[in-house]
């Protein structure tokens, strides 16, 4: 694992080794318990994407009996200890958006946001859910590397462009917590109105 | 007034009477006093801005005795009825990327965004405030129409690149109750985790 | 199913089929699992009921070892996507008052309310419980339709009172998202006090 | 003063003295400045109604330009140190139900409730806002005792009825505490699903 | 088992009978389940302390394999109806302080504290925790009567400076109770600043 | 000024020039108005104590129209950028803790803590509040250095035992942080329980 920020509100991390991704990584002290990290985090790494359907936590997936699978996928796991999971969704949005804002960048491509999913045109890029659990609140975020074939959706994937997704996971892993700063800077010196 | 867009969770307006913005909309319930417009709610109009220091809300300004002032301003101001200060400012990022984005589109130049703010290149476009009242959270958001002189930092305005305001408002006053739409349907429909 | 309101902040819909009440249909997300009703929801219908141990969420009833059964109950299961134990219970109280209300107006009975239980005299007519799931907070209330025997405290039913259950069901279902609605009007139009 | 209840997690007391009302006791902390009564409370007293603009809390009452007056009214102060309006909101209609079942009890009449409001047929009985301040929240509720004339929405009172408002005042604050007490008994003894 | 205090806005008690800690105790509404307490409550008895792997809260725990075993310990459990995981740590802190100055007042010895472990120079004397659960928060204090051996910390026992554990106890149980009231009385008698 | 103590989640600092606390200080963002010390923060000074009536935030001392005076205090304020009375007020107990700690271990004399008092047998050393702002809950405490004479209360302070308040403050400085950091660090590792 190679810490690339630290001593900002939100560790952020990038793990070398690939990781396939199955849900598991939304518990609650996942970081902590796999790797050590403790506090906030964002923790991206590469590796496959397959969700079994007792792991789903969007039901809307099960109840549509959605495949979630890629074969390779840029992976973003975000865990806060707050408790508010619609605070998480909001910041699942910002999550989305920077990750949005810099593969468009990259590719020079029209990425296009609906809520937390990524496209470019009809070809869907990502999945994204947050969650709570009982001591936090958890994001993943995950854009395909390669397409993913066989669903009923069509796909596209970074590798399509040509993007190292180590070099999106490298500029997320960054603003992010620049993000999440900017957050507390702005909460810290404004006052109240009657 | 014409109401843009209701039956949504937020109901959006623009005032087509031109309003100066001197701070006090910031407080609690001002749509509800002034346009009769109860719950969550986004106005928008365009006017004049000028800050007295005794209604500036960021302590910031006030400390580095900042002047805020723009002679022309399309102006978004939001209200909603939860007591999250920081659940506010992440709101704002995203109403502040939502004017990014129609204003990018429609000018076709690269603007771009700083935590709250919105530049083009060097020239600040914007200003804006998330704050929290008695009963409420508010945030103002406000793009220069016209190029604001004199101050301590180049500006750039709206109408430098030959936009109508009200165009940019009417896809941000739509945009904004869509992307809180979002949040809720994601809020309920995910199931939470270990 | 039959939905007879829609498009107020609580979804109230009556399920024409008979459905047989365990304790299930208080897990987080079961309107929506089962009927595709997202969001805030009042369901109502009829059917037994029969709670194994395991299912129990009243600690009372589980020390005390009382069974909880009826061979016919109208059933109403509410959900509310915000995570405040104690204000469901206000909300079951406000429930329970609707439906007192509703069966002595129709049967021009004297029904008394003991908190969340209602009675005819001795004889009980109801059983509820409000809980906390890890997304939201959810109530069961019943009514027996038919008088449950055998059990340790005496029962009355709306059938002994020739009420067509769906009737009362009806009333409710209106008027509890009204009262939902009443109090956000109310948040919604006062500013704090010093 | 002489207090009613205590030992209950409200405490509950009537005022002997006549005690005029013009919106102040809603401020927090009012009973504990002015009676020494530290902690939640419902107080309750007898007299005038006349609320200043300067003081009025709903801003619908503001906007409306409505006089809030009476002769002579039971009023009820309740206090409590959370800081949820909208829970306060809930707990004031069941403060009103309260009233409600005690004044048709005792006069025989058909009362009606709509949200925090008491009517006979179409003549008003009564006025109340649940609001927060810096430490607590606060609602006020009171009854005519006299009928007030010259406003603009006929009037009723408790003398009409012949009853006495101190035996109203006695029932409900005895039963306004219980029935928090309820709550809280309701609040320890059941366990989360999943 | 034999209450020591009441009446007080926690519950206080001792456990005359020897029982044995296995994590099972910091489940919600264990004193409420197997004792019949109802509320808020710290309950303290004596016995042996195992506490297996999947029983355990605190992960870094987990992750260094470490044994949590006592032959015999004074315990404390805490249990509180709100929902603040951070509170709880808080009110840990003051329930490890108290009963390191009653150790430090009967035995004379320095008793010096790190977070919310207790050391006699290098032997710990203690181990706590404090958790969260679908309905409350709760705390776990242990204080070892009799050495443990063969861990990979020195310990002590309070049996060590002839203690009795029961007298801590008795003192703990009046004085924390005694704390969590002064804390509310505080809490309803400032008012807020701007 | 002097930062003691930077990089952790509290800043603190002590403030070299002399200061007189007429309770101004407890305001929202005061560290930032006056200092420009941006976020949770603890900042020591020493300087006399004169709190005119409209400025206590203790209404107990308002309605005893107690003076609050001494000549000479150790003082320090904290601020902290969550929302909750209560949490702040278990703080304020830690804080008044740490200082008890190191008054008695330099001057070796027995200090006892009632609440947020810290008395020298029956002579008063310190004055304490917690309270809560628009944006964030504030603490003041402040420990005699002088004797205070004339008061209702017989007082003691820091000069009688010889003691120098900026060691004191140092101290304080240092592990009031640490305690906040142990709080984050047990916040962050535990796993909730069913």
């Amino acid at each position: 694992m190679d810490p690339v920020l630290e001593g900002t509100s939100v560790i952020s991390l990038f793990l070398e080794d690939s990781l396939d991704y199955d849900g598991t990584a939304l518990r609650s002290l996942w970081a902590y318990r796999t790797l050590g990290t403790q506090g906030a985090s964002l923790v991206s790494f590469i590796g496959g994407c397959d969700i079994p359907f007792e792991h789903m936590a969007d039901l809307e997936d099960v109840r549509e009996q959605k495949r979630i699978w890629s074969p390779r996928m840029l992976h973003f796991i975000e865990e806060r200890f707050d408790m508010d999971l619609e605070k998480a969704i909001l910041r699942q949005r910002l999550l989305a958006i920077l990750v949005q804002e810099e593969v468009a960048r990259q590719s020079s491509r029209e990425i296009r946001r609906e809520g937390d999913d990524l496209f470019d045109g009809d070809r869907k890029l990502s999945i994204s859910i947050a969650t709570v659990t009982p001591v936090s609140t958890k994001i993943h975020f995950g854009i395909n590397v390669d397409r993913a074939e066989g669903l009923d959706v069509e796909t596209e994937g970074l590798s399509t462009y040509g993007l190292d997704p180590r070099s999106v996971a490298e500029v997320v892993l960054r603003r992010y917590p620049e993000e999440m700063e900017g957050v507390q800077d702005a909460r810290t010196r404004v006052r109240g109105l009657p």
